[in-house]
């Protein structure tokens, strides 16, 4: 029999999952599905507002539950930061990760359902070199990962703070990836996330799958610093 | 003579039959009159977030009236997730169905002032296959509107929640409406409520009514199974 | 001497000034600036938003001086609702139309100092007919600026009720501006604010002169109704 | 040994380098990196949310550490209405401004790894005449950066005052910015903050740097006559 503790965790793995799902199937497939549109279609404006909207839709829906993380690296910088149980650590991660490929294949069925769908261009992976969208170089795309995802976990960090305003933190946190969105797009197709990045190259493969590494190693990066960076700068809390 | 009570059910349908005329009038209204103009038009983007924003605008301005669901999906599933009384159910229906046709109505009034313009390709019905904006086929549709509305769902009973933070329900709403048209215009021309649907179907007729059945049933499978699962996922309240 | 009952009067009319001022050189401003730049211009997307951020701005900075009115059809709706004292209403009015012209004057001194600016077609006044951007019969705009003011008015009289989510008000009001705009900018140019569409025509002279007058008329019959209406879907207070 | 107190304004000091580090990064970021993207780019809209965004963001993360002027401009402003100590303001400055310049170097590091990047065209300086986006005369750069960083200070001030609505301050400050920049991107690229216009002026050199007095001189100007005109305006307070 469940007792109450499982099953409040098992909720929390399911929230997560859910958002991550919705993260993916919100971001990526905003990009897939109605960034190229002829005239009419989002760009990148609306894939940055799509992206952000998931979190901060999230963070209001689920954050009660589970803390609304949907990030691998959010969840290693919250534990870096003193504020998330290591225990919990590894399967949140597991539900983020599950979540993720559960939003692709829902925006793979969608997809495919237009004729002249192909994966390989049609698909939201995350890359550099010659896969970056507008070219840049791998030392480009790890500066960028690195920087986005540490300035990402310090509005995290910031926010949610006993300190600041009660309530705002997830209308910040969305709009903060909105933000990143806006700068990173052209780079790196904007990662920060190595749920969101591992969910596209799955289906990708190929190049997608190879260069996936850095979409771990440099959100992660990043999460960390930020997580030892916010302790200094935070104020004291009794 | 009316009761207390009967007049505050009133001022209930009144409300809902307003937030519907203008989710009909501020949503279609953006996607008919401002979305195609040449160069300076608002796009995608600007029809998604009309859309939002006028649910965002309602919520705090009839909330505290008649809730804010302007759509029989939410009345729906705010029902099986238990948060709304069986018996009002049918009447905030009809409701909402006349609110969305009042505000179909007026844009009719206001668009037939411009010279050349027709029903046919004028209006922003929702349909499939040959009828979808970007082409897509009737299982991408239907798999679109029911995860659609499951997510729009998950939002607004959790943002509304007691534990979620006090305030910020209308804006996770109204922006949770805006992400999933970012997402799904290009598929069906985005529905999610089913008195939208109708409102523009009435107007267009022939295609647009055939395929109507879909606007109703795929919206409601997705309330029903969002408010099923958001009880497991809800934190205990006392 | 001034008396303090005096005093306080004159800094609410002040800051009327200021913030009507501040909603004519952001919102047309942005129209006349920027809306047109090639390949990178704003668009009537970015008009929306920036006439609704004025107001969203000044809610928050003067909300607690004026009430943030910024709008004469506003101040009538106000008083017609029950919520704003006659004897203020003339002397706010007044205010308002001059903050609109220093506004505009304002923005002709930056205009100006581009080569090749004229107030023929370089100004944002508003208009029906020849004069609508896209061309709609003065009947078209009648309504539109009736049913906009109207549904402006009812978020106005919603947000700021008492039994409404407290603070969210500037927020829900500013992004309703936006939303009208993002709907009704191709009709009329979008007024729904005497002030502002004075402000223009005074620059402009000619046929936004001799049409200024439906942009009186026509805010003010829907601000009219809605502060009726508001007052039968209002909740009891005590 | 450092005393608390000296411990507590060093990290006011850090958490401004970083806040003014991100303003850079993420708003001349989003304009050198992503703006002119083919088709997809964000224009002038993406990069007026993406300069709101970054101190929307920041305003919640560390507003509570230290107050998040980013701009000596604010602090300039904020001293004039009295709600700023002198003693604070110098170093405060430096911070910013070093804070800048990181960033700056950072966008440098990360945009340079594209084939093809240049600083003369690449960069995201301010400028008038001949260096004005779309060809403003010095006058018009003048005014503009003046009433911008007048109303910027008008709503810093009024958004934070004791009787404003609680929290809100840090989006209605925020997308004050991103207003600004909607209005007059296209008049002199938007500074209304000397520590940004420095930061570029640095890497591009040249005009950049014999403009840059303009964008100390005009904000500051802006922001000494808010502070004054708001303490006329504000409410007493005990």
């Amino acid at each position: 029999m469940l007792t109450t503790q499982t099953l409040k965790f098992m909720k929390k793995l399911v929230a997560e999952f859910i958002g991550t799902l919705w993260l993916v199937l919100g971001g990526c497939g905003s990009a897939v599905l109605a960034a190229g549109y002829p005239e009419l279609g989002i760009g990148f404006v609306g894939v940055a507002f799509a992206f952000g909207l998931t979190v901060l839709t999230m963070a209001y829906a689920i954050g009660h539950i589970s803390g609304c993380h949907l990030n691998p690296a959010v969840s290693i910088g919250l534990w870096v930061g003193g504020r998330f149980d290591k225990k919990e650590l590894i399967p949140y991660i597991i539900a983020q990760v599950l979540g993720g490929i559960a939003g692709a294949g829902i925006l793979y069925l969608i997809a495919t359902g237009k004729e002249g769908f192909s994966l390989s261009s049609g698909f939201a992976a995350n890359g550099y070199g010659e896969h970056s969208p507008d070219g840049y170089v791998m030392v480009s795309a790890l500066v960028t990962e690195i920087v986005m995802t540490f300035m990402f976990l310090i509005i995290i960090l910031g926010a949610t703070h006993s300190k600041a305003p009660k309530g705002f933190g997830g209308l910040a946190i969305g709009l903060g990836l909105t933000l990143i969105h806006l700068i990173s797009i052209p780079v790196t197709n904007t990662s920060v996330n190595p749920a969101r990045s591992t969910s596209q190259a799955i289906f990708v493969g190929d190049w997608a799958t190879s260069q996936l590494w850095l979409f771990w190693v440099a959100p992660i990066i990043g999460a960390v610093i930020a997580g030892l960076v916010y302790k200094f700068i935070s104020p004291e809390t009794e």
